[in-house]
């Protein structure tokens, strides 16, 4: 039982093993949104704040904010998207970006206990970046990636995973606060990638008893209807062991996928979640007595079974 | 590798290790179907070759029949259904009763290499089914159950698998025509359901080299919105190793899922099955220009790296 808690004024999350799968909304991030990067760069947050109060009322447990707008102040840039979301919903956020000081700046306008996102396996990132994650008290999310890239070669990104883990130790961070992501290629590009990140999920959780989380729509780039892709690989991912995502929970399929494969890994006590979701909807129709297909297609098995027995 | 190796007069069907998955349809079956059931019993099997053409149309590899009418002939349904199934496509058959007879008429009936389903692990059942596979030369499903029933414990099924494996070995049947069904509960009744399935066949498949198939409908039994439960458990079963399934290809859901599990396992070599589904449909549209977020994702963790290093 590995329990990483990240908490805002009022609300704790935890991501953890054989809980819910733990959603981190991804939309509040200018890198390819023209629009809202230049609205930020204006400081104009009315999309931020759209994007927050969405993403949360579709299911997100967590919100990541980043503000890397080009040629911007992204310190002061990030510093007021956090407060504006804290200030619009109680979800704990992951405070998005790969320059220092604007993580400093997020941190600093932060309430709550924070992730971090992120720290790298390269010596100067974590040099820099891990003092800040212990004197924050926050957790941290580890890319295992290092000088030399990003290897193809997963036992590779397992030794990454591994020296980071004990480099925050060295910080005082303790292994349930560092969040390890097995970095997800495009599926299209390498069709190694699905097996490599289920791969390493199951030795992170088992040999090192972290916690994982992922950009999950990375891996159905350039592919059609990508979002079942994307959802698919989340629920394959969920039972693997993979503990949380950076995922957009407003896509309908990659959402209800991971709330699936919730209910499949065990995670979802009685059905609970997916039950409520669907109430009062009209996917119930299809396992009204109308059907009787559908409905039968539970009493195969036992029907064969009584008269074999 | 282990390759399953089904026929018909004209096409075989290879159920293997890091091959696509092979989806056996599942709707010839009378069970829980009334109008079915009393149209097969009055010998009109017009909805018989309806959903054949159907399922095959919908890109099942293979086709499950079954002529389980209750007081009915059913060696005589069952041979007169593989005749007109045969007929009108050339997928390969799994024949399907619990009745010793009736899997004898199905099997005089076919031409080719079919899978009988099933034997289960009881000792009467195994000395009567077993001679008639490797009579036929066929490949059998063989369910992990026996006369105490179907176990909780998956150590227990996996030796009733171990036990009907070795059993068809004395009758001369290679592991590698023994498809094994590691018996797939609902869900909603039983939560450790799936993750006892998903340790089943990778046991299965690592330490008997076995090939694996269930009846995928049951596990979503009772639930709403349940084929997206069946699809998305089927993609979690095809990454943790299970090569076939008794299912449906006409609900959609359930199709995606089985599509993307096979691209995301890296059975679909270079996406061309799941591209070549969604070529001219308007799912591509999530992915033009005009969807700029949608296509960003791919591009978010570059674009961090790119600043990072």
């Amino acid at each position: 039982m590995t329990d990483t808690v990240i908490s805002s004024a009022t609300r704790e999350v935890v991501i953890g093993f054989d809980r819910p799968f733990v959603m981190i909304g991804e939309r509040i991030n200018p890198t390819g949104r023209k629009l809202l990067a230049a609205e930020m760069k204006e400081g104009d947050f009315s999309r931020v704040e759209a994007d927050a109060l969405a993403q949360v009322a579709a299911g997100a447990h967590m919100l990541d904010v980043n503000a890397g707008v080009p040629l911007a102040d992204e310190p002061a840039l990030l510093a007021s998207a956090v407060k504006l979301v804290q200030s619009v919903t109680d979800v704990p956020l992951s405070i998005d970006s790969s320059i220092i000081e604007a993580l400093e700046a997020g941190i600093d306008a932060y309430v709550g206990k924070p992730l971090i996102n992120s720290v790298t396996g390269e010596a100067e990132v974590m040099e820099r970046v891990l003092p800040l994650v212990a004197r924050a008290g926050a957790a941290v999310v580890a890319i295992s990636n290092d000088e030399t890239g990003i290897s193809e070669d997963p036992d590779v990104r397992f030794e990454v995973a591994r020296r980071i883990v004990s480099a925050a130790a060295d910080y005082g961070i303790p292994s349930h606060d560092v969040v390890v992501d097995p970095l997800v290629m495009p599926i299209g590009a390498m069709p190694t990638a699905g097996r490599q990140v289920f791969q390493l999920v199951q030795r992170l959780r088992s040999e090192l008893g972290v916690n994982t989380t992922c950009g999950a729509s990375n891996v159905s780039f350039g592919l059609p209807n990508r979002h079942v892709v994307t959802g698919t690989f989340l629920a394959m991912a969920i039972g693997a062991g993979m503990t949380s995502a950076i995922m957009n929970p407003l896509h309908a399929d990659v959402k209800a996928a991971v709330m699936a494969g919730d209910v499949l890994a065990g995670n979802d006590t009685n059905c609970a979640a997916w039950i409520a979701e669907h109430r009062d909807r009209s996917a119930m129709g299809e396992d009204t007595p109308a059907n009787g297909r559908a409905a039968a297609g539970g009493r195969r098995r036992g029907g064969r079974r009584a008269r074999t027995g």
